[in-house]
Parts: structure tokens; sequence; C-alpha cells
């Protein structure tokens, strides 16, 4: 990557304007009105992707260093789809309380603060935080970014299906960053969280199970999802379900997905090995969707977080809500729903309406 | 500014290899040897530009808001002259412990920091704390990046007039950042400490001094310098003076000036308005210099701090010594040593060898 001048300066008089004595006017008037700096420099149009490198793809635990040529492809998605200038920020440290004060510290240097590959549960405490504290946009893309893509396909499929959210059951494997954000997505786009059952690495999540720790996110869902108080592993969450939503990176067995009830929907979208091949979950369910590239439906982040930046940063929002996150969801299953068919139930992450549709949703919304 | 990709990213093909799945090989790689991310990403060719906006240019502390039209033009500077690809950080904090934490969690992100209008003492503590703390270079440009090309101007003026540097009686006017860093590169160049008398708004630094604390920069230089112990005003130290430098912003008067001794320098480095008008100083002096480009012989720290960082960061340094800046500095002078004029001391600031012949010195030196 490079950082470039996007006016020319080659001459005395170019850096008499653009540096002293010429710049010392622009930094008077922001230091008289804060608010231009949104116009006067570039921060109103960057955002710095943020990582502890903790959690880094299904690397894991990989540090800052290694983290950053993932940072940088995401800088330059960022770039490319939605017109966003983007500076990765690869800290040192791995501390809750520290990587706050040092994201707040950076406030100033940009227009939002897009979080990445950070551990759960480590995550949800940062961008709380961030989001309370700080005047300017934050989002974790692996929660929000997942679960706008995943609420925009999942309404597509029960378009093309025929099927209403509110009676779907849903299964999510996984109870991660996107796991969390996924099942809270569903719910505020009219999944009936009773009909949701969210599965760990040790099974159901369910109202008393004795390891969940009173207060974290996994047992507010708990308390939130699974009425029918199913206990056991994927299986017993499986059997007459209608949905099955991978966000784990664990296998699940074909037996336990040919248990789904029939006509239903699996999204299997560990990277870069599914939770089940889509060619075993299409015996047993009408849509089938992956995170990969080269299978049809490729639920993958790069529909939203371009467009949902370039929407807020638009528009000067000073957070993103649940209403812009909704309207990002929208915007995206809107672009293919008058052509849906089991293989296209999201656009292509190619596609180049999509971050300008969502931009100008999301900003409207703001 | 602008973020962009050096590499063509718009095929699904160019999306595999950039990003997923094909960017987890180079994460990996890094993790097995960090070295790796210097040639791998932008890392190696890459500075923050880190400012807490306590003491922007002429405009005292505005904030970090308000100083980020400064840093995007001096991140340009390094882009146009060195090559060097900077990201502007200006933060929401002026404690020094905190902006020493931030910057160190900051690190993995960039080849170098280049502090950056950050208010005296803060900025000594700060600079020196990250130097030893820090795998990277760590420069604050208002000090060396002026000490540099100061030393490379008095040596070129010396060379004109027939002097020695040991000879002269040498009278700094400042004793921030600037005036701090200037009178220890000089005495590294080789001036004679004992020779040095430097002024703050209080009047000469002699030992002994009442108000001076002790431990501190001034204290230090009280002790080092004005072997003579002059005591009194800016007039007491120039009379019969050879050289004045002022890094200080305060007016000089005519007379004062008038008191150097015949055929000396005057260095008057205050922007937008010199210590003393160079019209005014050319009636007492020598060769006159100003930072002002509508005068012959603009002291200008982008003679520096390119080509600095540009070495520092191809010889892969891990700090900027002093051996690296007088390099730097007499790699400046060298450029126009053979063609010395009183107007012509040191190169113009838009003269394309200077970064390199610089860069190639410093990376030598390192």
């Amino acid at each position: 990557m490079a950082v470039t001048s996007t006016v020319p300066l080659t001459s005395r008089d170019d850096l008499s304007l653009a540096y002293t004595p010429g710049v010392a006017l622009v930094c008077e008037a922001i230091a008289a009105d804060p608010v231009l700096a949104r116009d006067y420099t570039w921060v109103g149009h960057t955002v710095a992707v943020v990582t502890d490198g903790s959690a880094v793809l299904g690397l894991g635990n990989i540090g800052p260093r290694a983290a950053m040529p993932v940072m940088e492809g995401k800088a330059i998605l960022f770039k490319q789809f939605g017109g966003v200038d983007a500076v990765p920020i690869c800290l040192d440290t791995q501390d809750t309380e520290e990587i706050i004060a040092v994201v707040k510290a950076l406030a100033p240097s940009f227009g939002g603060i897009n979080l990445e590959d950070i551990a759960a549960p480590r995550c949800f405490e940062i961008e709380r935080r961030l989001d309370a504290e700080l005047p300017i946009p934050v989002f974790h893309d692996d929660q929000h970014g997942t679960a706008v893509v995943v609420l925009a396909a999942l309404r597509n499929a029960v378009r093309l299906l025929g099927r209403a959210l509110g009676e779907l059951r849903v299964v999510i494997s996984g109870a991660g960053a996107a796991g969390v954000a996924v099942t809270r997505m569903l719910i505020a786009g009219g999944v009936d969280a009773a009909r949701i059952v969210v599965c760990d690495s040790k099974g159901t999540l369910y109202a008393g199970r004795p390891d969940l720790v009173s207060g974290s996110e996994k047992a507010d869902l708990a308390g939130l999802t699974n009425r029918a108080a199913i206990v056991g592993g994927i299986e017993a969450a499986l059997a007459g379900a209608d949905v099955l939503i991978g966000v784990s990176g664990g296998q699940i067995a074909e037996e336990a997905v040919a248990s789904l009830a029939p006509g239903g929907i699996v999204f299997a979208l560990a990277n870069p090995t599914p939770e089940v091949h889509p060619s075993i979950a299409a015996r047993y369910a009408a849509v089938v969707a992956t995170g990969r590239s080269d299978f049809p439906n490729q639920i993958n982040n790069v529909l939203a977080f371009p467009g949902i930046f370039r929407g807020a940063l638009e528009a000067g929002a000073p957070r993103i809500t649940e209403a812009m996150k909704l309207a990002a969801a929208e915007a995206i299953a809107g672009i293919v729903a008058g052509d849906l068919r089991a293989d296209q139930i999201v656009p292509s992450p190619l596609d180049p309406r999509v971050a300008a549709t969502v931009a100008a949703a999301v900003a409207a919304a703001a």
C-alpha cells in the first residue's frame, strides 16, 4: 500500500499553500470549529483497521506483526469497494483496558474505527466501551459485518422458499464474536429468539447451564434463546430445525445435518473448511451458502463493511446503530431480490453496485 | 491524502491472492519470522507522524484535531521527497506516560516514529524513552531535523568564511525543543561547548542559575556551555559573538545584533516572523539565513527528515544515532559545498538530489 497526495505538491507555491505558512490558516479554522476537520483533512473519509492479532482468520493468536497482511488486505477492500481510506493499526497489547485507552487516544486521527480479528470475549467489552465513549463510529466487523450479511442472506433464502423469518427454528453453531452478533442481528431482524438454539464447543446454550458466567454474552444469549431448553450437542439442536448457521470452524457430521427438517437452509461459513461440505449440505437443504468464493452464495463481509462505513462517514453518524445495520442487510438483500435463485441469495462480492447501495441505505438510516 | 493499493485488486483471483485465503500464507510466514514483516507488508517503508497537538507551528497548543493539517503536510513531504509512506497520528492525550504507552502499542504497525510538534520539556522524555524502549527509529523532528540542517548550514557558512567551527562564539536564542537539540548537535559537530551561550526568555543559561531545575535539559545545557558565565539578557550574550542562531520566536533588537563581531553569521529561524529581519541582519553579518522560502538560505527540516528516515528504513536501523545525524548534516552541506555563496549555504528544499544523498549517507552510517 501507499499513502499518496490527492493534490500536486511540486512547486514552492504548492508547498507554501499545503505546508507552511498556508497550513496554519487551516489549523486555526479547525481549532475554532473542530467539525471542520471532517472537510479540511482526510479524517472525514479515513478509518483505522485495528487489531491486537489475537484471532486472525482461522490462524488464531498470531500477534500484531503477523496480522498486518490481513489488515492491509482489509484496508484495500475498504478503498476498492467503499472509497474509504483505511489505515492498518496492529497493537502490541492484548489487554482490554490498554486497547480501549489506545484506540481512544487515536480517535482524533480517524473518522471511524473498524475493529478486526480481536478474540472473544475481549472483543465485546472493547467494542461496547469504545462505542459508548467515542464520538465516531466503532464497528467490530467479525461480529457485525458477518451478522449483517447473514441476515441479508437469510431474508432472501426465506423469500425464495416462501417462508417467514418468525416461524423458523434456527441453530447457530458457534458462540464466539460472529455467533453472538449473528444471533442478536437475527433477533433484531425478525427471527423468534425463543426458536433459536446457539451451540458452543460444549453443546447447546440453555438458561442455567452450570459453566456459564453470569453477565457474559453466552449467559445472556442462553437466557434469551432456546425456550424449549434443548440440552445436548449440536445433534440435539439440529433435529427438526429449519436453519443451520455455522460460524464455528468445528465440523458437523452428515447424520446431524440429515436430521434438519426438509426444505431447510444451511450456511456453513467457516473458512477455508466449511462446517459441512456444501455438496453434502445440499442433500438435506434447499438453500446452501458458504464463505468461500469457489461455491455459490458466498457470504462475505465485504458485502457490508465498505458501504456501512461509507454511509456512516457521509452522514457524519456518531455511531453505527442497529437501524443502520438492518438497513444495510435490507440493501444487500434487495440487490438480488428481483432475481432470486437457490444459488443466488446474495450479490457477488465483486458486484460494484453493492457498496453504493448499502452506503445510501445506511446514511438514510443514520 | 489517500491510501492506495500498489497492486491491482479487481478480480476474484486478485482477492483470493491478496486477501483470503492467500493472505494466510503471508501471515504464517511472518508469525514464523517477524523480520519478514519488513518485506511482506508496508511496515518497512511506513512511518507514523505522531503529535499531541501541544506545540503546532507557531500556533501553540491547538490540540490534536487542529494539528492534523500539519501532520498531513508532513506526511506528503515524506512521500514526495523520501518515498516514505507516512500516516498522521494525532493523539487525544498530552500526558507523557500515556503518549509513551500509546506509541509503544502502535509500534508493530510502522517502520519508524516521527514525533512532531510536541511541547518541551515533555518531548525530551517521550523521545528518550521511546528511543530506548522501541526497536525502531524514533526521531523528534522539531529537535533533530532542525539541528541537522542548522549544523549543515553552519558548516558551509564557516567554510565560505574561512573560519573554523571550534573557534566560534555561538549564541542560541531559545531553549525549547529546537534550541536544546541544536546546541547538542553543534557540540557533536565540532563547536566548542564552552563558547556557546544559550538564552531562554529569562536570559542566558549559566551554571547555578537559581530557577533551573536540577536534571532538566536546561540545567544540563547550563552546565555544559557558557564557560565565561555570561549573566544577563540576549544583549549580553551577543556582544562580540560570531554566530546568532534564533529558534525562539522572540524578537531581537537591531542594537543587539549590531554588537556581533564583524563578519559573523545570523540564522533567524522563527516562522513566519524571523527574530531579526534578514535585511537588518545583513548589515551586521556576512551570512544570513532564515526559515522562510521567500529569502535566500532557507533552513528547512525537509532537507533532513525524508532522507534520514529513508536511509534508516533501508538499513533496517533500530535507532537514529548521533553518527547518522552527523552524516546527514555532512551530506546536506556537501550538496552545495562546491558552489558556496553567501546566499547559498544550503540546497533548495526542492532540490531532488537531497533526500537520496542524505539517505545513502545515513544508511552507510547506520
